[in-house]
């Protein structure tokens, strides 16, 4: 017999919210509990957004919040919360938790209370509990994902940025610097009625922006450090794409001269491919650099690169979907790894553009 | 236990070929036999289309085409080919066929030789066996298309057409003319490389074609008086919208003056939402006017009308994915009906954009 | 030597106001008086909105309102202000005008008092005023705008309508019913904060609004029956591209039945070549149908046509930009013939797009 | 009296000539002389390209090539030819010019033969002639090009780069190494029917390209040499975005540790704003990012720059349009200065988004 599990989705009506109502609802083992939106409550999902396609006749109906019988039987729960509202909400209700959880937000992938206060601004307010929540990047954490009861998903930009940068960290390249300039698709903002989201300003548009300093950056060098064993300080640059979705990341390392790195390309093709083997939802392209248009729609990260021998430079460049396997679809991912799922169920989805 | 078919594809590179893999690649019962590319065979879906996610480390290959095995295992096969080639290909190999088939390309639609004559400019060469294709609307016609082996699959426009038609022409409102302005997506048109689809010429760009009468008026005219048993004249006009999927159609009813008319709106609306429910497909959402952006990616026609009093007018609205419920998904929901299966096995697609 | 005029922006920080700072900006006889913006007082033009470039390192500044030494020194004001709001300003200071008047608003479009109530659901405040104001569509009404001091500067819609209708109204053509189908970018909505502006509402999507009656359905009637001297009730709908510039309209007529009317089509192209004889800004495509692309940036407005023989009816098909020909371009055509300048002064632009 | 030069386009039917026409009508002391285009060759450049207006009822028509009274009567004619196709040009009729040229194609940018060989990959044909050929950035070398009858154009590409590399380079900041990622609308890569170029192969679609080496790193590593008499080597990557016009740039410099870069915001702040000071065509946005929208259709270029202490990064952000100021414009612009016109004359555009 299979094991139906029951989840429950704090946050159900913004951009990530709906993307993971979306992918739990094909998801072959999964059945709601509770979807909660402030705003729409006593809502049904499908009326509110109706791109989203109901399933057997049963309308998936917005609540404000969870009750105690909910949270009582719900065997995960999905935290879709802007910035500081995981850990407040959590806070109120952790003592008497018996439920997984994935974060979705930011809130616990810090694991340094000082870099929170540095880049979120505020003390945090569960400090002692920080080193429960798993890193849930299933390239790099996949044992402890599977063990763990408390997950921490990885930010957008540092999803496409690690995967891009793991082959090469791992492999022990040497790297002298690391610049990153990342673009993202405009529901990275999150659904916001300001005059910078309007069509007129996003149409024929493309900016940088946070370019003092983005919040995704102590993430990014927490993990590199994670994975090199060494600090390192990157210079991390987001920029605004006239789309909707994807992120595509370039990465320019400075690789340090020395006998190891002769024959560069050649020895940084096999970190990659062999990085790459076996991982489900990460592509490797080669020399063929990927496309954006090519990921729109599905958990894939598909990863390219070059390298410049006149400035002994190595050129990465990755495409990830923002809203799926920089958020909603690594939920999932994390979600079937924690329950003893197959690790791609609910998540072969093909894209929509070609 | 569960069957599982044997599906074949003929021409699996083309826009609507590709979304059928697509679609096909994630239903429960189907297999693929093979799928057939000139252009692209020997090589792997999955790596001239990336957006194509392999299953089960399985690399489906497309194939020049079918050998005699294929075509004794098969228990379906697709034709996506473009006008005049449907027939070219069965008139070969019509005699030993042992599968069903669904004609997503134009051939099979018009029942009389002589429409097809005057739209498609040349004279039918299987002209006797017109009659046994099934107009696959299955919102219309399900349980001939049940009992049926061969399937012609509507057009794009049609179906956007006539989902909005069906409700008043079988409920027997009188309509003296019908105005038809549909507007669709660069998809629509095919994977051409010509100037009028290059980016610079679509983007920030909007146009009428096909003025002076296109192909798929002859198929809307002959499905109007399966409907309505009246012969009716109409007017159809499509127009080119800078987006790459999707069909808005636009309907301009004169309706007949009469005792019978009086409370115009409120009748129709009971018209609509008696013809809509039940059918899984097909969506009313009353005097709120569809979106395109909310079927971009899924099976579902919405639909939405409003009376305008002051010149007796119907004005109904209709929206489909020209890709999906316009051509390939239409074809898996027919071919669910013809093999028994869950009308909506599938098609629960989620929609893309919010 | 050379008249420079004085001219005064009312409402300069919307979409159809910034458009006439930059159109009356490279215009050779005109000077800025003033340009109000609320939201933006003492602001520079080019600073919140840096697409305007300064002339001759003079910034532009937006003031509140204008003072009274302005209104002596100011020989043309231009209204660019949303419903209601031209009306109430004239009525404050109208007894002590001494300059020209161009409405682009709607205010005085309407010379009926009781189709004003109509449409804009409430009663004017200048009725006795309303027959001062000569409706500006110069390819219609050149004389009288050229002795006027009065203007109401047509609707986008209507622009778009009239000018593809006024050949075939003109000519005598006898038509029974009209259908009219238009097709606008987002920027014809104005500059508002709202959901449905967002990028993300409006990529990929197309809609119908205003389906049971926009506002500009009385104008148009207005001008049709000024133009062919019959009442005629048409059927207008709009809808809401997905680009920021741009309206393509498509108009069906349904053309009695007479000897009159045999060789329609040839008749009709006449007519058309007749009435674009020496027009600037329309220009006939004949039976190629016009692109939005060619027109965005410019005061042109391209109309073109099909006879459909099987059903007697009459396709138009027109261009404009709504913020040029459409609104500013439109104002500045009807100034420069008020003030004596060439009608084609500050309005030979090129677009963008090609 | 005012004087009016004769003007001659070579190449008028790209992207960039056709720019160069539109700009060159509207400029008050240029008439044309011929405009080529092979195959467009008789036609009118308004039938061809509606979006270009006809002045004062004069159709501008396309000739093969310029005839002998042509080449006489010219005082300067533009080339607007793809790489190689310049010199093989000018090699044939060098020793009869009478003329000015300007080179907007990439032929006698490079000064060094061997640098032409490495990057354009062949020999250059007229090796002897480099050096007459002036690189025409006018905020760099305004004084050469005045006296100059030769016009090398820059690259669309390193005026992005070179405008924001200029006042730190020129201004003696110690940088050790720059990383250069571009963004460029597809009217970068010329007016081409390849499956790259289609609609639905760039809508939702953002990669990089050149990877391993595009031709403009060497054009820029000149110029830098010549502004800061050092030699570096820089990483350039190109990107192409979903739109048809505009360059955005971002620079990454690692500036050298020194008691002189102490305080390095404030002072990079000062020598940005002395740098543009006075230059018409370059704006200084301070710390707030220049967008691409706000330079479309002018020829602006916006720069702003942030400084990232924690890296001791200087990051540099350029918007350019790559048709106006990264091509047509600035050829105008370099033909004012030549022509002893208004370094402004005819180039006060406004641009089109807002």
């Amino acid at each position: 017999m299979e094991k139906i599990i029951k989840a429950g989705i704090i946050g159900g009506s913004g951009f990530t919210g709906l993307e993971l109502i979306k992918i739990l609802s094909m998801h072959k083992y999964v059945k709601f509990n509770f979807v909660t939106s402030r705003t729409y409550k006593n809502q049904a999902v499908s009326e509110v957004f109706p791109s989203y396609q109901d399933r057997n006749n049963e309308k998936l109906i917005f609540v404000e919040k969870p009750d105690e019988s909910n949270l009582n039987e719900v065997d995960i729960i999905f935290l879709c919360l802007p910035p500081h509202k995981s850990m407040e909400y959590l806070m109120d209700i952790y003592n008497f938790i018996n439920f997984k959880i994935i974060d979705v937000g930011s809130d616990f992938r810090l694991k340094d209370p000082e870099d929170y206060r540095y880049w979120y601004g505020i003390d945090h307010v569960m400090k002692d509990r920080l080193s429960e929540f798993v890193y849930g990047l299933p390239e790099i954490n996949k044992e402890e994902i599977k063990k763990s009861n408390y997950i921490a998903n990885p930010g957008c930009y540092p999803t496409s940025v690690l995967l891009g940068l793991a082959p090469v960290l791992k492999g022990g390249v040497d790297i002298e610097n690391i610049y990153i300039d990342s673009k993202s698709g405009i529901t990275g903002a999150g659904r916001k009625y300001a005059e910078k989201y309007l069509f007129t300003n996003t149409e024929n548009n493309f900016y940088a922006y946070s370019t003092s300093g983005h919040r995704h950056t102590g993430e990014i060098e927490q993990e590199i450090k994670n994975m090199s064993g060494k600090e390192l300080k990157i210079v991390f640059t987001p920029h605004l794409l006239p789309l909707s979705r994807g992120i595509f990341t370039s990465i320019y390392c400075k690789v340090k001269k020395s006998k190891k790195n002769s024959c560069a390309k050649e020895k940084i093709y096999i970190l990659f491919k062999e990085f790459c083997e076996g991982l489900p939802f990460v592509k490797f392209t080669g020399n063929e650099i990927p496309q954006l248009k090519d990921v729109i729609g599905t958990n894939m990260c598909m990863v390219g690169f070059n390298f410049d021998e006149r400035t002994e430079t190595l050129k990465i460049f990755s495409a990830i979907d923002n809203l799926v396997k920089g958020a909603a679809g690594q939920a999932v991912q994390n979600m079937n790894l924690m329950m003893g799922f197959n690790e791609e169920e609910g998540l072969n989805l093909n894209g929509l553009f070609s």
